[in-house]
């Protein structure tokens, strides 16, 4: 019998007069609700509002931390210096985490957004102020990221949980980095290859890379992408698929 | 003996590149700082820095929350919906809190700023909606205000602990109101008389308005400004001669 | 023969990763282009673009100024001092001037938006701000607004042009102000009965308020909201119906 | 008899209730002004008032263009794409040139702040996206900053006005570059000293880099910065020495 799996989705990405992503749908199909904190999406009453749905769900809420660039919804690089950095993570998850505790549940993890995510795939001093941050905030936090990462190194080096996330509709190198998005095979769009993807990931740990080579894949869990117009159907895709392998879909945490 | 009093500041105000305000001397003054909490003034940094400096000097922390508005500093009345005003009083709540769990201390009460601190004196929705907020983070937390406005009511009619506080350095209307800011006798200057006066508002109760009038002036706590160049001085003159009445400083939280 | 009237619409309300409305279907449909200048909504890369579709499309730019409130959507009233207000019209302003030159068009008239919009047609201070500001810039630009308000007087006061909109899909009430958006017949869905309204407004000058009782309506330009979901095909449907009365849709400016 | 030259400083960088600098007195000894345009500081009115005092003082004005980054000021880089960066240049060197006008004088060059100022030292994409927007713009603008840059080759490729400026008061390493900010011999202090260097940087186009190497310095511009709390002293044993050595402070536009 196959291990169960868990389902991640960014949400809560609203802002104001603008809303993104339908979170009601992606939330009836995940276990796992990464939620933006105001630096890169998110107001108040977006994130209170996704937090009691997460909960009445049954869905974990994670901290979805980003750089401050509302402008730039958080996908552009920035050099924060680290410590600078680890405050205002700090401060995203204490927002977001006392929002969560008035819907009655409470942040059980910390998901790096966009830019700042990439960057921590290879930058020391960043990976290492996110894990200050976290563990100042609660040791007991799990902090989720690529595999293979100056995040998980400088997790794993702290005593915190790291959390091993796939990509079910991202192309990977033979090296297990993903295809870049500017370069073809980065984005999978048909759902029935996906979901086979997903499965393949759970049950074997391998994924086929862009070129051909079968290559092992080391996950905790699926990431699956809110803010695309195909969102929700690929998402149930996979879910349908994972129930039909027999792979329960539940939170990591 | 006179019972003691508390003095309260407004701290943490600087902002990235800009500072504001001697904090560092205020918090070896007063006993209670409000720390601002990302809207209208304080960054991350600011924020923690700010607790740390509070707990180091066992001056209780409580939360400065205030409209979102950094250009205007939180000076500029705003028609926020009320559910979403107090979704945003609770964000930045939550946000203090965190940073101040992890500087060693805790958010103790919330203090409206500026012109949400002056609208809530007498807008019931308002006033409402920030009671609303204090109660879904924590009923055990105090509420900082002016004594007689809306908000004191609804704090009290929710069965939250309000604190009513006094200023020692502006001008009273025969009716216990604030001499407004555009009107002369506004704002007093003179040290030694701001001092005598701060002793008598927590000895006898009283404090003589602008147009000469003796009113009574219930008061938990004392506010000294921090924002103004002399506020250190004035801040140490009201103390020293509080000292000398024999009347003790201390936080009311 | 029927003069022509002119088709206003609110877009460019886009901002970074958020997008709003149908921009390039409306600007095939209306005369005049409300654009956002950052305050409330329209990022700098938005802002140049729709003045370019705009410019490609003949239709006239103007400056969809705000208070500064992206979280807000410009939609919460502020107690903006008119000095300051009167600067940060300026600023977009002149923001949008400049990003419309680079396009090859310019910004010829100037609607306040959202709050200050409405603010405007009672207080005469802000009023004032706005027309101190397009005074400043250009006098001989236009300022578009509701007839018989406060703007319109301190507009007319100051010898510059001003532009009476009316609203196609608002209730009236027998005074001639719009019904609030939070009470019933608010707002017309009916596409038909808008159109037919429309062209009797420019026809006959009169509309039928929400009471039944038949009122005058000035108009120079006929407003048609661009960020809600039938707002291209409402706007197409008052488009064809001029068009079948003999009514050319031309800018007014 | 030597040629005269341009001293600019870095001025307007208040925002909303915080101040930087004392503008006032630096307007008295410098002949530009890089005035900031809101995304790393200056609000509307300080944008305007620093105008008017530049054209009071007959000082020319630059826009001091940077990232969007008000919590950093501007000193994080960041990966912005370059249309985007194009496009924000764009929209704060139109703001300030609006502003400008209604002040009675106009934007004479673009001067890039902070991390932007020094990425396009190396970075050839974002060098070429802020000529581009100075060139969209007004192809007869100077663009001002490092000698030897990636930005001087793309403003001179493009055909437009660079202006190669000198720090009087950092610290050159022996191939030209400056010394990092976070090594010693970054920054000088001794006003006698960097005022003498400052003239002999005019007069024989050559300093002594941090080592003892006599290196030679091209300039068109000495840069006095204004947020330092010894700026104007500097500033004006800088302007004296000049005097004193028959060089003239005129604008380089």
């Amino acid at each position: 019998m196959t291990r169960p799996i868990d389902l991640n989705s960014d949400l809560g990405e609203s802002f104001g007069a603008w809303s993104m992503g339908d979170d009601a749908a992606l939330l009836r199909l995940v276990s796992s609700a990464n939620v933006a904190c105001g630096f890169h999406a998110g107001d108040a009453s977006t994130m209170l509002a996704t937090c009691r749905e997460a909960a009445a769900n049954g869905v974990t809420v994670g901290a979805h931390v980003s750089y401050r660039d509302l402008a730039g919804f958080g996908r552009r690089s920035m050099d924060v210096p680290p410590g600078e950095l680890r405050d205002e993570v700090l401060y995203q998850l204490s927002a977001l985490h006392g929002l969560a505790r008035v819907a009655g549940t409470a942040v059980r993890y910390v998901k790096p957004h966009g830019a700042l995510y990439n960057r921590i795939v290879r930058d020391d001093a960043q990976a290492r102020a996110v894990v200050d941050a976290v563990l100042a905030f609660d040791p007991s936090l799990a902090l989720l990221g690529l595999a293979g990462s100056a995040v998980e190194h400088a997790a794993r080096d702290a005593g915190l949980r790291f959390v091993r996330e796939a990509f079910v509709d991202r192309g990977y190198r033979a090296d297990g980095t993903l295809v870049p998005r500017t370069e073809p095979g980065a984005l999978l769009t048909d759902d029935a290859a996906i979901a086979a993807r997903a499965v393949r990931m759970v049950e074997e740990g391998r994924v086929t890379a862009a070129d051909g080579t079968d290559i092992p894949v080391e996950v905790d869990s699926l990431c699956v992408h809110g803010d695309t117009p195909g969102a929700v159907t690929m998402a149930r895709a996979v879910r349908d698929a994972l129930a039909g392998a027999g792979v329960a879909v539940e939170p990591f945490a």
